[in-house]
């Protein structure tokens, strides 16, 4: 039980030092028999006999206090204060093996800061956050309060950084691409339009066009950052803004190079996910996937054909690999080589985006790879094209004119070196690692077709 | 010189392991005596006599090579490979105390992995980039790539890296907060609004409720994302996208433990600029200001007086600090505390947003801070209500209805301590720190109101 009972288990060392001499939530186990003070919400007020238990939940955690009188209590009394009212507490820490992380506070003074007299709209207070997707949604302020909430939130954070540190570590440095662009080009459709002074503007699909043209200065970019998607669906599966954890890179061999810093950048989340996050994991029933030192690979097309031999169904011409097909993969992947990712490769041109760079050995194929996590795509990139003639061509190709892509293509006009990136959306990567029945429970405030607050 | 030489001096002890054997720029010297294999633009050839010096530019420096013939010379001769041109060159890593970091490469064999035969529209080879503010901005996409202009960015990058650091190290959890939002309420006028699937939407001016919404949930909180603001001025002061380093925490005492994160957050950026970007500051002539283990503040009341009986000018009564007077402070703190930085406290209420906490002392002014640095306003923060009541009344007094704050003031009416936090633009500290003319040099890609590419 005890790993349930606080949620952050990172180091907060320093945390105190601006606060004031109170204890939080995850230190007050080093001070057992100390008489400390503690600050936080009213998490929850049980009663049992004449002693009840107060849950006092701070930023990182929680805290049980025992009061075995009405005395100890009567400040909340007098105050009307129900939970979500802010408290300082006073108390000698005990230790208490059926307590929330293994320690009570004893003997508690509580001095009421706000006192909070009207019920929230959901109740903080139980295990289990009880509430319709809607609820959870449009009551966002406080339902990210409830410690499952900040469980899935404080997994993005350690994602992110995790994400950046790998990358430092390798010498990539970050960027900040705009948002706000000229053109609503790389994907045609689904863009946002705005007035930007009189004239159109678009908000950034992606940082794809800036990520290549920094290959160009940096050689290797990272960046973390909100893209948009106008697409009009409402399906578990979609959110209109989310957060792009984007790589590029100059130099590379090919996709595989690529692929290879995919796998470091997830081990390296895993890692720190069972260093930082074990109490956030245990909350929410997580079990971590092994990233092994070489994620399998599959061309598309013995793709295909393993799925004719294993399930009988021919999908080989298809140009993309559906839902059931990736299940398919994933459980292969699983079953054959102990894996829970899959990296897929070479999909056939005629889909890919035309910055895509083909595979000269076989050019109606692509220097691409996806990667199935459980059998869905988390992770998508490849080699791009690096020659401005082989640009214009695919361009003419697609009978698409060169002039809105002039910046874009001066890159490739003044020396680019073979290179490559890939994509993760951190909201995804949150879903599928912690099994949310839907992206909207994997960001703080989602933005869908229909949902623009909170 | 050799500090000029190579840009960058961070460690890159793994910059290699992904890129078949060859040496980045920064490492070059470590390989004194060895043949290696470097590669990168053709940054610049001179010719001297019968001697030709290749500058080599990769993502991290530059590197001299010397090619003492014209058979040396020849696959460039061969390529018509101009300025730009992408290179493989393989030589002998000798001592030469003139040449870029005290290194060449020598007996060299090049491969023309790209050949440029258009000159490009900047001249990159020079050790100044000599082009105007237009031209610098219009060819960002290569203007970018030159040392000088790279510098400016690493050091961006590090002011992330060690402001996200700091306040980890603290116990802040970082979020993400949308940036498409439903009403256009905090700054009132100076939204980009745009259609959202048939309804109106507006781009965040600032994470500023999210933010304090997020206090309720984590305590600490920081975010480092893009901001929009739709100020149609046209000055080398104003860009309409930056990058704003947000941070909000919960149980403060005043507006002073916000000054105590900020005096940290900016002496480890110091710090990190010392220790990571020793050759960017020496390219740029950069001399970083210590930062005092206590940076001096004064009242605006005080700063106000101070101003009149040193200048003789009366500036009493007005509710704000004109940019005279902030340069007039800046030059006090020089004299007086040798200090580059100073703190104005207390600012008067009537010109703060709502949300501000008042000094319960002296209700008429504020318990804000902005962060003066030589003499210009490089950050503002302070403390926040925290009472429901006070909010609703603050909105009255200002005949502003609640209504569209609804989501915003739940935060307050379910309980939330004393907290308060600040905002640093990342553009204007780097113009600050390194002196550009603009601070559309300070970001990659500017957006002003006349421009939205590259």
């Amino acid at each position: 039980m005890s790993t349930q009972s606080t949620e952050s288990t990172k180091q907060a060392a320093s945390i105190d030092a601006l606060s004031s001499g109170r204890v939080p939530s995850v230190e007050v186990a080093a001070h057992t028999g100390e008489r400390i003070q503690i600050a936080g919400w009213l998490h929850a007020l049980r009663r049992l006999g004449g002693i009840s238990f107060l849950i006092v939940r701070d930023g990182w955690g929680i805290v049980q206090v025992v009061a075995a009188s009405d005395e100890e209590l009567a400040p909340l009394h007098t105050a009307h204060a129900g939970p979500e009212s802010v408290l300082l507490v006073e108390g000698v820490v005990a230790a208490a093996s059926q307590a929330p992380g293994g320690i009570e506070l004893r003997e508690p003074r509580i001095t009421v800061l706000i006192a909070i007299t009207e019920t929230p709209p959901v109740i903080l207070g139980k295990r289990e956050l009880k509430a319709s997707l809607n609820t959870m949604l449009d009551e966002a302020v406080l339902t990210s309060r409830h410690p499952t909430r900040r469980a899935v939130f404080r997994l993005g954070a350690s994602a992110m950084a995790s994400f950046r540190e790998t990358l430092s570590a390798r010498s990539f440095t970050e960027i900040q691409s705009p948002k706000l662009v000229e053109s609503a080009t790389e994907g045609g459709a689904n863009v946002f339009a705005l007035d930007y002074f009189g004239r159109p503007a678009y908000l950034a699909q992606s940082p794809q066009f800036y990520k290549q043209i920094m290959v160009g200065v940096f050689e290797r970019v990272f960046e973390v950052g909100p893209v948009f998607r106008a697409e009009p669906h409402d399906t578990t599966r979609h959110i209109n803004e989310y957060v792009s954890l984007d790589m590029e890179m100059g130099f590379i061999e090919s996709h595989f190079t690529i692929m290879a810093v995919a796998r470091a950048v997830l081990a390296s989340m895993m890692e720190r996910f069972r260093a930082a996050n074990a109490a956030d994991l245990a909350l929410l029933g997580v079990t971590l996937p092994e990233v092994p030192a070489e994620i399998p690979h599959l061309h598309f097309a013995e793709a295909q054909d393993l799925i004719l031999r294993l399930h009988g169904v021919d999908v080989r011409g298809e140009p993309d690999l559906s839902p059931q097909d990736e299940r398919w993969l994933g459980e292969w992947a699983r079953a054959e080589h102990g894996s829970d990712f899959l990296f897929v490769t070479g999909y056939p041109m005629r889909k890919r985006p035309f910055y895509t760079h083909p595979d000269p050995a076989r050019p109606e194929y692509s220097n691409s790879a996806d990667l199935l996590f459980r059998g869905t795509e988390l992770m998508t990139g490849g080699q791009r094209l690096h020659r401005y003639e082989d640009y214009l061509a695919a361009l003419a190709e697609r009978n698409v004119s060169p002039e809105p892509f002039a910046d874009y293509l001066e890159t490739f006009r003044y020396g680019m070196p073979p290179h490559g990136g890939f994509a993760i959306g951190l909201e995804r990567l949150l879903m599928q690692l912690t099994g949310l029945p839907s992206i909207k429970l994997a960001t703080l405030f989602p933005r869908d077709i229909n949902r623009l607050r909170p």
